[in-house]
């Protein structure tokens, strides 16, 4: 049988991903650009770029964005990470240069669906992924499909008298769990003169401490490193355990830069979740590292289109 | 197009309830039998009366059950509701006396699957049915089916350092929204000396107090009961804001004896869930009754016999 060729594009808030991938899920064409203030014009420079390039005939273009995406319309009904985003109908603004199938999905859907096609999930029938970054993201896989639900597990409260979040709840997993979660933990222990060696980097301008400061500096042995990424861990297994709960998934895998410190905060993780899950449902689950880092998201949405265009 | 006929029962830690349920979802013949301390010899009895109806041919045995199902086996792993049942295979049980198709659902998944078929569900592709009794448990409907999922809702914790649950869990959502909760609440609050028309009850032994007890004084405007069911319905509301996050359904329906004070208990869920879910996916959200009560569970669990034999 011969190959077809979709694009799947990530539209982040950092980098737009962009490439034509195969029906096996091979990366055939990359390339990525900062999105920068208007993600618009760099989408439309981007897929410029991409439907010049004459070597493949592609079936359709597949959109994962961070966002809550109206996947019915292609709108994106709210993106905290890429506020410029919101109301902007993406479908309608690719169809302006591309006249086939265009499909948007969140960006977390798209990864976990792109794991399933040739990552970490290739066989795994039911398990749910779980983006550690900013915030926290998830997407949901049963019976070998993607859920086409919001999958906002990030937005799960599991303090109900908690901190607020910015989206409106309080308590939310990701005000405890998440890589921004982890940096603001970090500078309020360095505010309140908890010794580190954090707070030496940047010449001692501590707020530009990234979450990959952290985990490596975690990694070298600094205490407040140590304990701050435990217990972000510890709360993520509190998610974990409500996931498993719910969805009773056969893995749970999870992407992101924190993962880097999988010995401390993973870890941690796992060791509140095993607590807390119903123990029959927390034996069959498999916690696991994501396998397609970065290029899931391009990958599960090229893989949307091929479920449309096979 | 001939009507086709499947036994449907449902095991609950009161009664086991049973009948023959044609494959437009009427019910032909039903009975009810208390579960009592041998809820294994009150299955074959049962089973005997159903299969010594000739009136009907029915072509398989769907089998709801409270607890925690290996659905694959028959095998119930946990019944927190029906201890005895625990490690029991079902299916094998049913099969002394039943040589056709059985199959086994948690309880709260049948009844959801009921709701799609008949009941409040009817006309919706996505809703989470959450049953309110003694323990909260769920159900998830997506793309019109089933999910096939422990929706363990009553086990999400929503205070991460909140009241241990039996479940091994801190904070479950049940601890705070089931009637067992409520029952706690109002008895403590009895026990502290505070003035309620609900003292009186019983000639006075408040510990016989039921959740209908309450949920009626409180619709005569008992000011403890109407305090005691708003806080538990704002608990139940942060549980839901969680629900809609997650899996972004078009209804939430709810079902159990304390919806019987919808206009307190419910009213504040709905409250608080809208406070808490991302605007956008609560904006869709209807909350609304279960239409079938008692019978989900036996309609839901024929209805997924039909799904096989027709």
């Amino acid at each position: 049988m011969t190959l077809r060729h979709a694009i799947g594009i990530d539209i982040g808030g950092t980098n737009i991903r962009a490439a034509i991938i195969d029906s096996d899920g091979n990366v055939a064409f990359k390339l990525k650009e900062a999105t920068g203030d208007t993600p618009v014009e760099t989408l439309h420079n981007i897929l410029n770029i991409l439907l010049s390039q004459r070597s493949w005939d592609v079936c359709g273009i597949g959109i994962a964005i961070a966002g809550l995406i109206d996947t019915s319309k292609g709108v994106v009904m709210r993106s905290p990470n890429i506020p410029k985003l919101t109301g902007i109908n993406i479908k309608s603004e690719v169809e302006k240069s591309y006249k086939g199938l265009v499909l948007t999905e969140n960006d977390a859907n798209a990864a976990a669906f792109g794991e399933r096609f040739t990552g970490a999930g290739k066989n795994l029938e039911n398990f749910v992924l779980i983006t550690l970054g900013t915030g926290i993201g998830g997407g949901i896989i049963t019976g070998n499909n993607l859920l086409h639900v919001a999958a906002e597990i990030g937005h799960m409260s599991i303090n109900a008298n908690g901190k607020p979040c910015a989206c409106g709840n309080v308590g939310c997993l990701e005000s405890y769990a998440s890589a921004t979660a982890v940096i603001g933990n970090v500078i309020s222990e360095i505010e309140n003169e908890t010794d580190s060696i954090l707070k030496d980097l940047y010449n001692g301008n501590f707020y530009k401490i990234t979450a990959e400061d952290i985990y490596k500096t975690a990694l070298e042995g600094d205490p407040l490193a140590r304990s701050v990424l435990r217990e972000a861990g510890r709360n993520l297994g509190i998610g974990i355990a409500n996931v498993v709960n719910i969805l009773s998934p056969d893995a749970v895998i999870l992407a992101g830069g924190l993962t880097g410190a999988w010995h401390i905060y993973v870890d941690a993780a796992i060791k509140e979740a095993s607590k807390r899950a119903l123990k029959e449902l927390y034996n069959k689950v498999n916690i696991m590292p994501s396998s397609l880092g970065d290029d899931a998201g391009i990958i599960g949405a090229a893989k949307l289109v091929f479920e449309e265009c096979e």
